[in-house]
């Protein structure tokens, strides 16, 4: 048996009791580690399990299915994957791999960033499409998630923005010389996210190019592992500095007045005035 | 400390590790018990727990919140819910008089349906704005959801459709009277939730109206507790005789062709065929 086991978003215990017995009674347990990670690392997950684990990176994953796979028609092997296994990232090819081989497979479920984001108050079914922020580079600067913001905002609804994440990344440099070394991991912050998107309104102003309805003075709500959060405009997220990663970031879309109370315990104080503006306007700023 | 504690969508064993200690420290346990169920009840969770749940219906948790607060600053109450906390139906209102009382709150994730419908292979940042179906009566036939389905296939996206579930509803001859009679709990299943859709199909081509994307040949995955699952045409979905409740259903948008090979592995034979024709035409039925 496969079991593609969540681990949900904060440390090692928001396993479910199902999940953990599944790990213990597997031979073979894998750890995927380059789409999220937890706010404990490998070392803390095998003292709580007992069990010895196999970081699973993307090469593995991508192209040694079959290492994971074997002999898993006759013995049980676990794959870890932080939040739900099938949140953000899905684990479809790794599935479609195991039942070509005859090889049954069992999810076990667990809270990922999709649904656990609403503890901020924003009400789930608000959300409209989800958007990922990818890191630019000098000569990649895509914008079409500040569109997709926009749309949403136009029907009214809410967009969780997935930060990007970079493990084990090699260089341009590297990987033409064939050199497996990699760069240091990055996340990207609230504050960088807010930096590209502030950048794509400022160059299409400036540019003449019509301009969508997210503005630096929109309200958005940060979380850093879901743990902490807090509710600014997106011209304050620049300076922003929350803990540690992961970090993801929520542009609002039509406020109803319960969602714009729960914004308010843990609005930041310079922001209060703009959730006290959209009380006393139209609810959507 | 007040703890918001989700259960996930299966049976007992799918809490949390950290849920579970909580639930074993605190002096009062509620369960939320009208938006959604488990596949097991009340008393196998108390069995597991080791402790006596109070039912929390709807009118306890919007009117009597004062006493699922009570002394709460200086005990640990746990209230429980189905999926997550903050999931398709959230808890604002309790969060909010909780810190209005100066009672410190605490959200444990869990899965909820809004994530753990990834299962089918269909990719969660594929899906627009989720939508609720509710019980058609003689007098009130809401066509809303259809709009927001073929809106957000427009945009090639899935939707996630939320089925009605109704506990301790009253009659309208028993509200009237002022008696405490409740009807029978019902949950919509997705032959129903089929069937309404139909109907609005049919009516809006008899009467002429304009007609959306979604028609009976879309391909649906359907789930009962999202352990099940079974993905066939809005038509065939009609004498479509799943397990026991909670039903839902995802209509499909544009599918990813990885998304096709995973509705294949529990598409109807009947469906495959349909299957197979989006897989060589346009990859949108």
């Amino acid at each position: 048996m496969l079991y593609l086991i969540g681990l949900g978003l904060g440390d090692a215990t928001d396993i479910t009791v199902k999940g953990l017995q599944a790990v213990k009674s597997c031979s073979r347990v894998y750890l995927e580690a380059y789409t999220s990670i937890l706010t404990v690392g490998k070392e803390a997950l095998e003292e709580y399990y007992g069990k010895q684990l196999i970081l699973a990176d993307r090469d593995l994953v991508e192209q040694g299915a079959d290492e994971i796979l074997k002999d898993a028609d006759m013995t049980d092997v676990a794959f870890l994957v932080v939040g739900d296994p099938f949140g953000a990232t899905t684990h479809s090819d790794l599935v479609l791999r195991a039942v070509n081989a005859g090889i049954p497979y069992k999810v076990i479920h667990n809270a990922s960033i999709m649904n656990a984001v609403g503890c901020c108050g924003l009400q789930l079914y608000n959300f409209g499409e989800t958007v990922s922020l990818v890191f630019w580079t000098e000569t990649w600067r895509p914008e079409s998630f500040y569109d997709k913001i926009c749309k949403n905002r136009a029907a009214g609804l809410h967009t969780l923005c997935l930060l990007d994440i970079k493990v084990k990344e090699q260089s341009i440099e590297n990987m033409m010389r064939g050199k497996k070394i990699y760069e240091p991991p990055r996340f990207m912050t609230v504050a960088q996210a807010a930096d590209q998107l502030i950048q794509i309104i400022q160059r299409r102003r400036e540019e003449g190019e019509e301009l969508g309805l997210l503005t630096a003075e929109t309200i958005c709500s940060m979380h850093a592992n879901v743990l902490v959060n807090a509710n600014e405009t997106l011209r304050q997220l620049l300076s922003c500095d929350l803990s540690a990663p992961l970090h993801s970031l929520v542009v609002t879309g039509q406020l109803h007045p319960l969602e714009v109370d729960m914004l308010r315990l843990n609005a930041e104080p310079n922001s209060l005035q703009h959730l006290h503006m959209i009380d006393s306007s139209t609810y959507m700023s």
